[in-house]
């Protein structure tokens, strides 16, 4: 790659954005975090934009790779993914490592979900009783049915390494990563209590922290750390 | 195809499992609904088990095409087009097609929200009051943000034929058409209203629901009637 790719996403926070970032850094990818720069939104604005772009996307991330501008955290992956060598290529290898991603997709949702079940539109304290229902919930009953999900996963993929997908490192393994980062952040009570039963799904964690890739990113200024505007909040009424 | 595909997905609704019906029935592929059969709830649970399948879902729709099981109803639609011509050929329009996909799945899963604001594991009727309160939301900012959307999509198509993407039928607009059935279906009073600002949108579910395979389809036992089970539920009280 000759040009840098650029990358579309929200400053201040890590949001969906960071899924993308992680397999960028993965992959020693150079990349230009676009709203991070001085007048960089009118850019991601432009991205959402239909009159400005052919392929304009609902929401950020979205990343240019030359000719091609992509939104859809999980679609951009899957073209990272392809490119960088961060996925199978036979097909059924490639299918499987999207289904996990948009299994990761659905509990992001939901995660967000649990500070703003009414409105994105409202304010946190303006749905806060709602918000401890819900997030009781997803303490409760939704992370330990997607955290017993991706642990079999893991422990039942044939494949030696402890990763999620065959034999080698892809981008779900980047994500699951996240995930535990951003649940760890947001339901510091909960997680504690509930890892214990994922030996699986945190030692490949643990194996993610430790690529030089990642462990140099997590400590550089380019991780923008976890925040209360992110969809990963630390709200302690939240957790339990 | 000799053998048929067989499609997991619950009886009694059409739900996620319904893009990909749509898919297959414009496809005219042969398939076998398989919860729909005698006995065929314990193979739906099966593809749900890592102790029973190689690649477990985490819920269905799960495909079965041959050797492969598929789960995530973008990635069994991806599949499907590439294989029956609903989706284009080139990386760039098969990116696309995902990209748009993925957005339908966004708004499918806040439809569902409508009604379960706070938990999946509650009766609507215990959480009917948060129910009012992220409807309207969905109602009045939601529903417009993504039809605007998809609006603009479908008008700006530079292909001819008044399509989502390029000149060609995609499996995007069968999903299209999906979504505002389900709309209609689901808040009557709201589309009244909101539908003459989507005259792009608006053709192209008519165009999807004259196509042979399709007409047929709707017309037929193999529809499942839309009802309170199904992901579109018809609440007058969340409708204004």
């Amino acid at each position: 790659m000759t040009t840098p790719y650029q990358l579309y996403y929200w400053d201040g926070l890590q949001g969906r954005g960071e899924f993308v970032r992680l397999a960028l850094e993965e992959a020693a990818a150079p990349y230009v975090d676009v709203a991070r720069q001085k007048k960089g939104m009118p850019e991601l604005l432009a991205c959402l934009d239909g009159g400005q772009v052919d392929h304009p996307s609902f929401a950020p991330p979205v990343l240019r790779a030359g000719e091609l501008l992509i939104g859809q955290t999980a679609n951009i992956l899957m073209y990272l993914g392809a490119k960088h060598g961060l996925a199978p290529r036979a097909e059924a290898g490639r299918l499987w490592t999207n289904q996990l991603q948009l299994t990761i997709t659905d509990i992001v949702s939901e995660v967000h979900d649990t500070h703003h079940p009414i409105s994105t539109n409202l304010y946190y304290e303006d749905q806060k009783k709602e918000a401890k229902a819900r997030a009781r919930d997803f303490r409760e009953q939704r992370i330990p049915k997607f955290l017993d999900y991706f642990e079999g996963v893991v422990a039942r993929n044939p494949g030696r390494g402890g990763y999620a997908v065959g034999s080698r490192l892809t981008y779900v393994d980047l994500s699951l990563f996240q995930l535990v980062e951003g649940l760890r952040y947001a339901f510091p009570k909960t997680m504690a209590r509930l890892e214990p039963s994922y030996p699986s799904l945190i030692a490949l964690r643990d194996k993610v922290a430790l690529r030089p890739n990642i462990a140099a990113y997590v400590r550089s200024k380019r991780r923008i750390p976890f925040n209360e505007d992110c969809i990963f909040r630390r709200y302690p009424e939240l957790d339990k």
